[in-house]
Protein backbone atom coordinates (compact mmCIF):
# COMPACT_ATOMS: atom_id res chain seq x y z
CA UNK A 1 0.00 0.00 0.00
CA UNK A 2 1.21 3.47 -0.51
CA UNK A 3 -0.09 6.61 1.36
CA UNK A 4 0.21 9.40 -0.02
CA UNK A 5 0.42 12.32 2.15
CA UNK A 6 1.96 14.95 4.71
CA UNK A 7 4.25 14.93 7.52
CA UNK A 8 1.74 17.75 9.15
CA UNK A 9 -1.67 16.79 7.59
CA UNK A 10 -4.06 15.81 10.63
CA UNK A 11 -6.00 13.54 8.44
CA UNK A 12 -2.95 11.42 6.84
CA UNK A 13 -1.90 11.33 10.54
CA UNK A 14 -5.03 9.53 11.46
CA UNK A 15 -4.14 7.11 8.88
CA UNK A 16 -0.36 6.13 9.73
CA UNK A 17 -1.93 6.07 13.29
CA UNK A 18 -4.80 2.82 11.96
CA UNK A 19 -2.06 1.12 9.58
CA UNK A 20 0.58 0.91 12.60
CA UNK A 21 -2.24 0.04 15.08
CA UNK A 22 -3.03 -3.10 13.02
CA UNK A 23 1.02 -3.61 12.31
CA UNK A 24 0.62 -2.91 7.75
CA UNK A 25 3.55 -2.12 5.73
CA UNK A 26 3.22 1.02 3.65
CA UNK A 27 4.73 3.17 1.60
CA UNK A 28 4.89 7.13 1.86
CA UNK A 29 4.75 9.62 -0.65
CA UNK A 30 5.00 12.94 0.10
CA UNK A 31 2.93 15.73 -1.16
CA UNK A 32 4.59 18.91 -0.10
CA UNK A 33 1.05 21.30 1.01
CA UNK A 34 3.19 24.54 1.03
CA UNK A 35 6.26 24.09 -1.61
CA UNK A 36 5.52 24.58 -5.39
CA UNK A 37 2.52 26.42 -4.59
CA UNK A 38 1.82 23.01 -2.66
CA UNK A 39 2.45 19.92 -4.89
CA UNK A 40 -1.40 18.78 -4.00
CA UNK A 41 -2.30 20.72 -7.12
CA UNK A 42 -0.55 19.09 -9.95
CA UNK A 43 -2.22 17.80 -11.70
CA UNK A 44 -1.18 14.49 -11.75
CA UNK A 45 -2.00 14.56 -7.98
CA UNK A 46 -5.21 16.19 -8.73
CA UNK A 47 -5.80 13.19 -11.16
CA UNK A 48 -5.17 10.84 -8.36
CA UNK A 49 -7.74 12.99 -5.91
CA UNK A 50 -9.96 15.51 -6.85
CA UNK A 51 -10.03 17.26 -3.90
CA UNK A 52 -6.09 18.05 -4.05
CA UNK A 53 -6.03 16.72 -0.45
CA UNK A 54 -4.48 14.59 1.83
CA UNK A 55 -4.40 11.94 2.32
CA UNK A 56 -4.73 9.32 -0.52
CA UNK A 57 -4.54 5.94 0.14
CA UNK A 58 -3.61 3.51 -3.22
CA UNK A 59 -3.67 -0.40 -2.74
CA UNK A 60 -2.85 -2.76 -5.78
CA UNK A 61 -5.56 -1.09 -8.37
CA UNK A 62 -7.21 0.74 -5.62
CA UNK A 63 -7.39 4.35 -5.14
CA UNK A 64 -9.17 5.81 -2.20
CA UNK A 65 -9.49 9.36 -0.61
CA UNK A 66 -10.94 10.96 2.64
CA UNK A 67 -9.53 9.80 5.71
CA UNK A 68 -12.46 8.21 7.18
CA UNK A 69 -13.32 6.09 4.51
CA UNK A 70 -9.76 5.37 4.48
CA UNK A 71 -10.10 4.40 7.81
CA UNK A 72 -13.34 2.28 7.03
CA UNK A 73 -11.82 0.34 4.22
CA UNK A 74 -8.62 -0.70 6.44
CA UNK A 75 -11.09 -2.08 8.98
CA UNK A 76 -12.89 -4.20 6.88
CA UNK A 77 -10.00 -5.06 4.52
CA UNK A 78 -7.80 -6.24 7.71
CA UNK A 79 -9.75 -6.96 10.83
CA UNK A 80 -6.94 -8.15 12.63
CA UNK A 81 -6.81 -5.65 14.93
CA UNK A 82 -10.66 -3.95 15.74
CA UNK A 83 -10.38 0.10 15.43
CA UNK A 84 -14.23 0.50 16.24
CA UNK A 85 -16.67 -1.94 18.95
CA UNK A 86 -18.19 -4.74 18.17
CA UNK A 87 -21.27 -3.95 19.88
CA UNK A 88 -23.49 -1.48 17.93
CA UNK A 89 -24.37 1.70 19.86
CA UNK A 90 -20.65 1.66 21.10
CA UNK A 91 -19.73 1.25 17.46
CA UNK A 92 -21.52 3.76 16.45
CA UNK A 93 -20.72 6.39 19.72
CA UNK A 94 -16.85 5.85 18.53
CA UNK A 95 -17.94 6.90 14.99
CA UNK A 96 -19.38 10.29 16.16
CA UNK A 97 -17.04 11.48 18.22
CA UNK A 98 -14.26 10.73 15.08
CA UNK A 99 -17.12 12.70 13.09
CA UNK A 100 -17.55 15.72 15.91
CA UNK A 101 -13.92 16.46 15.00
CA UNK A 102 -13.15 15.40 11.08
CA UNK A 103 -16.82 17.66 10.51
CA UNK A 104 -17.06 20.18 13.44
CA UNK A 105 -13.58 21.27 13.69
CA UNK A 106 -10.64 19.49 11.47
CA UNK A 107 -12.35 21.54 8.46
CA UNK A 108 -12.39 24.79 9.57
CA UNK A 109 -8.48 25.06 10.61
CA UNK A 110 -6.87 23.08 7.92
CA UNK A 111 -4.10 24.78 5.89
CA UNK A 112 -6.75 25.95 3.13
CA UNK A 113 -8.96 27.30 4.83
CA UNK A 114 -6.43 29.25 7.07
CA UNK A 115 -4.78 30.18 3.86
CA UNK A 116 -8.31 31.81 2.36
CA UNK A 117 -8.54 33.71 5.44
CA UNK A 118 -5.62 35.51 5.20
CA UNK A 119 -5.86 35.89 1.22
CA UNK A 120 -9.05 36.67 -0.06
CA UNK A 121 -10.49 37.79 2.91
CA UNK A 122 -7.44 39.83 3.96
CA UNK A 123 -7.73 38.73 7.54
CA UNK A 124 -4.31 39.63 10.02
CA UNK A 125 -2.21 36.66 11.54
CA UNK A 126 -3.79 38.13 14.82
CA UNK A 127 -7.73 37.63 13.08
CA UNK A 128 -7.03 34.19 12.09
CA UNK A 129 -5.62 32.99 14.85
CA UNK A 130 -8.99 34.22 16.79
CA UNK A 131 -11.08 32.01 14.29
CA UNK A 132 -8.23 29.03 15.15
CA UNK A 133 -8.83 29.00 18.41
CA UNK A 134 -12.74 29.57 18.10
CA UNK A 135 -13.20 26.52 16.37
CA UNK A 136 -10.96 24.19 18.62
CA UNK A 137 -12.34 25.77 21.73
CA UNK A 138 -16.18 25.23 20.32
CA UNK A 139 -15.20 21.48 19.13
CA UNK A 140 -13.21 20.41 22.28
CA UNK A 141 -15.54 21.81 24.47
CA UNK A 142 -17.90 19.49 23.32
CA UNK A 143 -15.99 16.88 23.05
CA UNK A 144 -14.77 17.01 26.36
CA UNK A 145 -18.24 16.79 27.27
CA UNK A 146 -19.35 14.23 25.35
CA UNK A 147 -16.48 11.46 26.51
CA UNK A 148 -17.62 12.26 30.21
CA UNK A 149 -19.40 9.48 31.02
CA UNK A 150 -17.63 7.18 28.56
CA UNK A 151 -13.37 7.64 28.61
CA UNK A 152 -11.29 5.32 29.95
CA UNK A 153 -7.56 5.01 28.78
CA UNK A 154 -9.06 6.04 25.51
CA UNK A 155 -12.11 8.21 24.45
CA UNK A 156 -14.38 5.70 24.41
CA UNK A 157 -13.35 3.20 27.30
CA UNK A 158 -10.18 1.38 27.48
CA UNK A 159 -10.10 0.33 23.57
CA UNK A 160 -8.35 2.41 21.04
CA UNK A 161 -11.26 3.60 18.41
CA UNK A 162 -11.29 5.86 15.84
CA UNK A 163 -12.10 8.73 17.95
CA UNK A 164 -8.72 8.53 19.53
CA UNK A 165 -7.15 8.62 15.81
CA UNK A 166 -9.34 11.57 15.04
CA UNK A 167 -8.39 13.20 18.70
CA UNK A 168 -4.34 12.95 18.79
CA UNK A 169 -3.80 14.71 15.44
CA UNK A 170 -6.50 17.84 16.71
CA UNK A 171 -4.91 17.93 19.55
CA UNK A 172 -0.91 18.11 17.81
CA UNK A 173 -2.21 21.16 15.72
CA UNK A 174 -3.62 22.82 18.67
CA UNK A 175 -0.95 22.48 20.52
CA UNK A 176 1.42 23.79 18.17
CA UNK A 177 -0.38 26.91 17.83
CA UNK A 178 0.19 27.06 21.44
CA UNK A 179 -3.49 26.50 22.51
CA UNK A 180 -4.57 26.32 26.00
CA UNK A 181 -5.45 22.49 26.65
CA UNK A 182 -6.02 22.71 30.25
CA UNK A 183 -9.64 23.68 29.79
CA UNK A 184 -10.34 19.78 28.44
CA UNK A 185 -8.29 17.16 31.40
CA UNK A 186 -10.53 13.82 29.68
CA UNK A 187 -8.90 14.90 26.65
CA UNK A 188 -5.70 15.57 28.11
CA UNK A 189 -5.63 12.17 29.99
CA UNK A 190 -6.48 9.86 26.63
CA UNK A 191 -3.91 12.38 24.73
CA UNK A 192 -1.18 11.38 27.36
CA UNK A 193 -2.18 7.62 27.29
CA UNK A 194 -1.98 7.41 23.62
CA UNK A 195 1.29 8.97 23.09
CA UNK A 196 2.97 6.06 25.60
CA UNK A 197 1.81 3.80 22.39
CA UNK A 198 4.08 3.50 19.96
CA UNK A 199 1.39 2.74 16.71
CA UNK A 200 0.71 6.75 17.76
CA UNK A 201 4.56 8.07 18.30
CA UNK A 202 5.76 6.40 15.06
CA UNK A 203 3.13 8.09 13.41
CA UNK A 204 3.50 11.88 15.12
CA UNK A 205 4.41 14.14 12.31
CA UNK A 206 8.26 14.91 13.72
CA UNK A 207 8.69 11.21 13.18
CA UNK A 208 7.67 11.44 9.15
CA UNK A 209 10.25 10.82 6.45
CA UNK A 210 9.17 14.30 5.20
CA UNK A 211 9.30 16.25 8.09
CA UNK A 212 11.13 19.61 8.23
CA UNK B 1 -37.44 7.06 16.44
CA UNK B 2 -36.93 10.85 17.12
CA UNK B 3 -35.29 13.36 14.47
CA UNK B 4 -34.42 16.10 16.23
CA UNK B 5 -33.95 18.63 13.03
CA UNK B 6 -34.18 21.88 11.12
CA UNK B 7 -36.12 22.28 7.74
CA UNK B 8 -33.21 24.31 6.20
CA UNK B 9 -30.26 21.74 7.77
CA UNK B 10 -28.33 20.07 5.00
CA UNK B 11 -27.34 17.17 7.80
CA UNK B 12 -30.68 16.47 8.88
CA UNK B 13 -31.88 16.23 5.24
CA UNK B 14 -29.57 13.94 4.45
CA UNK B 15 -30.91 11.63 7.42
CA UNK B 16 -34.58 12.35 6.27
CA UNK B 17 -34.17 10.84 2.94
CA UNK B 18 -32.12 8.00 4.63
CA UNK B 19 -35.42 7.24 6.79
CA UNK B 20 -37.75 8.11 3.96
CA UNK B 21 -36.12 5.71 1.41
CA UNK B 22 -35.78 2.93 4.12
CA UNK B 23 -39.64 3.55 4.65
CA UNK B 24 -39.26 4.15 8.17
CA UNK B 25 -41.49 6.13 10.12
CA UNK B 26 -40.34 8.54 12.52
CA UNK B 27 -41.20 11.80 14.65
CA UNK B 28 -39.79 14.78 14.09
CA UNK B 29 -38.72 17.53 16.85
CA UNK B 30 -37.73 20.96 15.40
CA UNK B 31 -34.85 22.71 16.95
CA UNK B 32 -35.04 26.05 15.32
CA UNK B 33 -31.49 27.27 14.68
CA UNK B 34 -31.88 31.21 14.70
CA UNK B 35 -34.72 31.79 16.96
CA UNK B 36 -34.73 32.59 20.79
CA UNK B 37 -30.61 32.95 19.67
CA UNK B 38 -30.57 29.18 18.40
CA UNK B 39 -32.48 26.68 19.80
CA UNK B 40 -29.80 24.59 19.86
CA UNK B 41 -27.89 26.11 22.19
CA UNK B 42 -30.76 25.38 25.37
CA UNK B 43 -29.08 23.40 27.84
CA UNK B 44 -31.55 20.41 27.06
CA UNK B 45 -31.03 20.18 23.56
CA UNK B 46 -26.72 20.43 24.56
CA UNK B 47 -27.46 17.60 27.01
CA UNK B 48 -28.32 15.98 23.87
CA UNK B 49 -25.83 16.98 21.65
CA UNK B 50 -23.23 18.48 23.24
CA UNK B 51 -22.09 20.06 19.98
CA UNK B 52 -25.44 22.10 19.85
CA UNK B 53 -26.07 20.89 16.28
CA UNK B 54 -28.88 18.85 14.18
CA UNK B 55 -29.61 16.06 13.71
CA UNK B 56 -30.04 14.27 16.98
CA UNK B 57 -31.52 10.59 16.71
CA UNK B 58 -33.28 8.92 19.41
CA UNK B 59 -34.06 5.48 19.17
CA UNK B 60 -35.60 4.32 22.41
CA UNK B 61 -32.69 4.76 25.22
CA UNK B 62 -29.55 5.17 22.48
CA UNK B 63 -29.00 8.87 21.19
CA UNK B 64 -26.68 9.61 18.51
CA UNK B 65 -25.32 12.70 16.79
CA UNK B 66 -23.60 13.27 13.25
CA UNK B 67 -25.54 12.70 10.29
CA UNK B 68 -23.42 10.03 8.80
CA UNK B 69 -23.06 8.25 11.78
CA UNK B 70 -27.18 7.94 11.83
CA UNK B 71 -26.66 6.68 8.37
CA UNK B 72 -24.78 4.36 9.45
CA UNK B 73 -26.69 2.91 12.23
CA UNK B 74 -29.56 2.89 9.87
CA UNK B 75 -27.74 1.04 6.84
CA UNK B 76 -27.36 -1.83 10.02
CA UNK B 77 -30.13 -1.94 11.69
CA UNK B 78 -32.87 -1.31 8.70
CA UNK B 79 -31.03 -3.00 6.30
CA UNK B 80 -34.25 -3.94 4.65
CA UNK B 81 -32.83 -1.07 1.52
CA UNK B 82 -29.30 -0.87 0.89
CA UNK B 83 -28.02 3.00 0.61
CA UNK B 84 -24.17 1.50 0.25
CA UNK B 85 -23.09 -0.69 -2.50
CA UNK B 86 -22.25 -4.37 -1.25
CA UNK B 87 -19.19 -4.51 -3.36
CA UNK B 88 -15.77 -3.60 -1.39
CA UNK B 89 -14.61 -0.83 -3.22
CA UNK B 90 -17.62 0.43 -4.54
CA UNK B 91 -19.12 0.67 -0.96
CA UNK B 92 -15.99 2.69 -0.28
CA UNK B 93 -16.13 5.17 -3.35
CA UNK B 94 -19.70 6.37 -2.18
CA UNK B 95 -17.78 6.69 1.55
CA UNK B 96 -15.95 9.02 0.48
CA UNK B 97 -18.00 10.96 -1.83
CA UNK B 98 -20.43 11.53 0.99
CA UNK B 99 -17.42 12.70 3.19
CA UNK B 100 -15.99 14.68 0.35
CA UNK B 101 -19.30 16.60 0.49
CA UNK B 102 -19.90 16.30 4.09
CA UNK B 103 -16.38 17.80 5.30
CA UNK B 104 -14.78 19.29 2.94
CA UNK B 105 -17.79 21.70 1.47
CA UNK B 106 -20.67 21.68 4.08
CA UNK B 107 -18.89 22.36 7.44
CA UNK B 108 -17.28 25.49 6.00
CA UNK B 109 -20.85 26.88 4.68
CA UNK B 110 -23.01 25.88 7.44
CA UNK B 111 -24.79 28.94 9.85
CA UNK B 112 -22.37 28.70 12.49
CA UNK B 113 -19.55 29.61 10.52
CA UNK B 114 -21.40 32.04 8.20
CA UNK B 115 -22.49 34.01 11.75
CA UNK B 116 -19.05 33.91 12.79
CA UNK B 117 -17.34 35.47 9.39
CA UNK B 118 -20.29 38.63 9.76
CA UNK B 119 -20.21 38.49 13.54
CA UNK B 120 -16.63 38.34 15.05
CA UNK B 121 -14.48 38.95 12.12
CA UNK B 122 -17.00 41.39 10.90
CA UNK B 123 -16.96 40.53 7.30
CA UNK B 124 -19.34 42.29 5.06
CA UNK B 125 -22.49 40.34 3.43
CA UNK B 126 -20.54 39.85 0.19
CA UNK B 127 -17.15 38.90 1.98
CA UNK B 128 -19.76 36.21 3.58
CA UNK B 129 -20.93 35.20 -0.42
CA UNK B 130 -17.72 35.26 -1.53
CA UNK B 131 -16.70 32.38 0.90
CA UNK B 132 -20.14 30.49 0.54
CA UNK B 133 -18.88 30.41 -3.12
CA UNK B 134 -15.92 29.94 -2.97
CA UNK B 135 -15.98 26.57 -1.16
CA UNK B 136 -19.09 25.52 -3.06
CA UNK B 137 -16.96 26.15 -6.31
CA UNK B 138 -14.03 24.16 -4.93
CA UNK B 139 -15.71 21.55 -3.87
CA UNK B 140 -18.72 20.98 -7.07
CA UNK B 141 -15.48 20.87 -9.16
CA UNK B 142 -13.92 18.43 -7.32
CA UNK B 143 -16.99 16.11 -7.01
CA UNK B 144 -18.05 16.88 -10.71
CA UNK B 145 -14.57 15.11 -11.77
CA UNK B 146 -14.93 12.21 -8.98
CA UNK B 147 -18.05 10.76 -10.42
CA UNK B 148 -17.26 11.38 -14.08
CA UNK B 149 -16.38 7.88 -14.37
CA UNK B 150 -19.10 6.20 -12.33
CA UNK B 151 -22.11 8.60 -12.46
CA UNK B 152 -25.63 6.90 -13.95
CA UNK B 153 -28.60 7.72 -12.65
CA UNK B 154 -27.13 8.44 -9.31
CA UNK B 155 -23.86 9.85 -8.36
CA UNK B 156 -22.57 6.21 -8.05
CA UNK B 157 -24.05 4.37 -11.15
CA UNK B 158 -27.82 3.53 -10.82
CA UNK B 159 -28.05 2.60 -7.09
CA UNK B 160 -28.75 5.41 -4.63
CA UNK B 161 -25.89 6.07 -2.20
CA UNK B 162 -25.17 7.97 0.33
CA UNK B 163 -23.31 10.14 -2.04
CA UNK B 164 -26.81 11.47 -3.69
CA UNK B 165 -28.31 11.94 0.56
CA UNK B 166 -25.58 14.50 0.92
CA UNK B 167 -25.21 15.73 -2.89
CA UNK B 168 -28.85 16.91 -3.07
CA UNK B 169 -28.77 19.09 0.43
CA UNK B 170 -25.83 20.46 -0.62
CA UNK B 171 -26.97 21.84 -4.29
CA UNK B 172 -30.24 22.93 -2.48
CA UNK B 173 -28.39 25.30 -0.46
CA UNK B 174 -26.57 26.30 -3.37
CA UNK B 175 -29.32 26.92 -5.57
CA UNK B 176 -31.12 29.02 -2.62
CA UNK B 177 -28.35 31.30 -2.48
CA UNK B 178 -28.62 31.89 -6.61
CA UNK B 179 -24.69 29.92 -7.03
CA UNK B 180 -24.44 29.20 -10.47
CA UNK B 181 -25.24 25.12 -11.37
CA UNK B 182 -24.09 25.39 -14.92
CA UNK B 183 -20.41 24.28 -14.86
CA UNK B 184 -21.60 20.89 -13.47
CA UNK B 185 -24.23 18.97 -15.50
CA UNK B 186 -23.51 15.48 -13.68
CA UNK B 187 -24.10 16.89 -10.54
CA UNK B 188 -26.87 18.78 -12.42
CA UNK B 189 -28.43 15.40 -13.99
CA UNK B 190 -28.48 13.44 -10.96
CA UNK B 191 -29.92 16.16 -8.72
CA UNK B 192 -32.83 16.11 -11.43
CA UNK B 193 -33.61 12.32 -11.31
CA UNK B 194 -33.35 12.47 -7.23
CA UNK B 195 -35.91 15.20 -7.49
CA UNK B 196 -38.26 12.35 -9.03
CA UNK B 197 -38.51 10.55 -6.18
CA UNK B 198 -40.80 10.57 -3.81
CA UNK B 199 -38.27 9.66 -0.64
CA UNK B 200 -36.06 12.44 -1.73
CA UNK B 201 -39.19 15.35 -2.12
CA UNK B 202 -40.97 14.43 1.08
CA UNK B 203 -37.47 14.65 2.76
CA UNK B 204 -36.95 18.83 1.03
CA UNK B 205 -37.31 21.31 3.10
CA UNK B 206 -40.12 23.14 1.94
CA UNK B 207 -41.88 19.88 3.17
CA UNK B 208 -41.10 19.56 6.76
CA UNK B 209 -43.45 20.43 9.40
CA UNK B 210 -41.30 23.22 10.90
CA UNK B 211 -40.97 25.23 7.32
CA UNK B 212 -41.38 28.69 6.97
Amino acid sequence: MTLFGYWRSSAAYRVRIALNLKGLQYEQKSVHLIKDGGQQHAEDYADLNPNKLVPTLVDGEFTLNQSLAILEYLEIKYPNINLLPANLADNMKCRALALDLACDIHPLNNLRVLQYLTGPLAQSEEQKMQWYFNWLEVGFTAFEKSINKVAGNFCFGDHVSWADLCLIPQVYNAERFNFDMSPYPLIQRVVAHCRTLDAFTKAAPENQPDAV
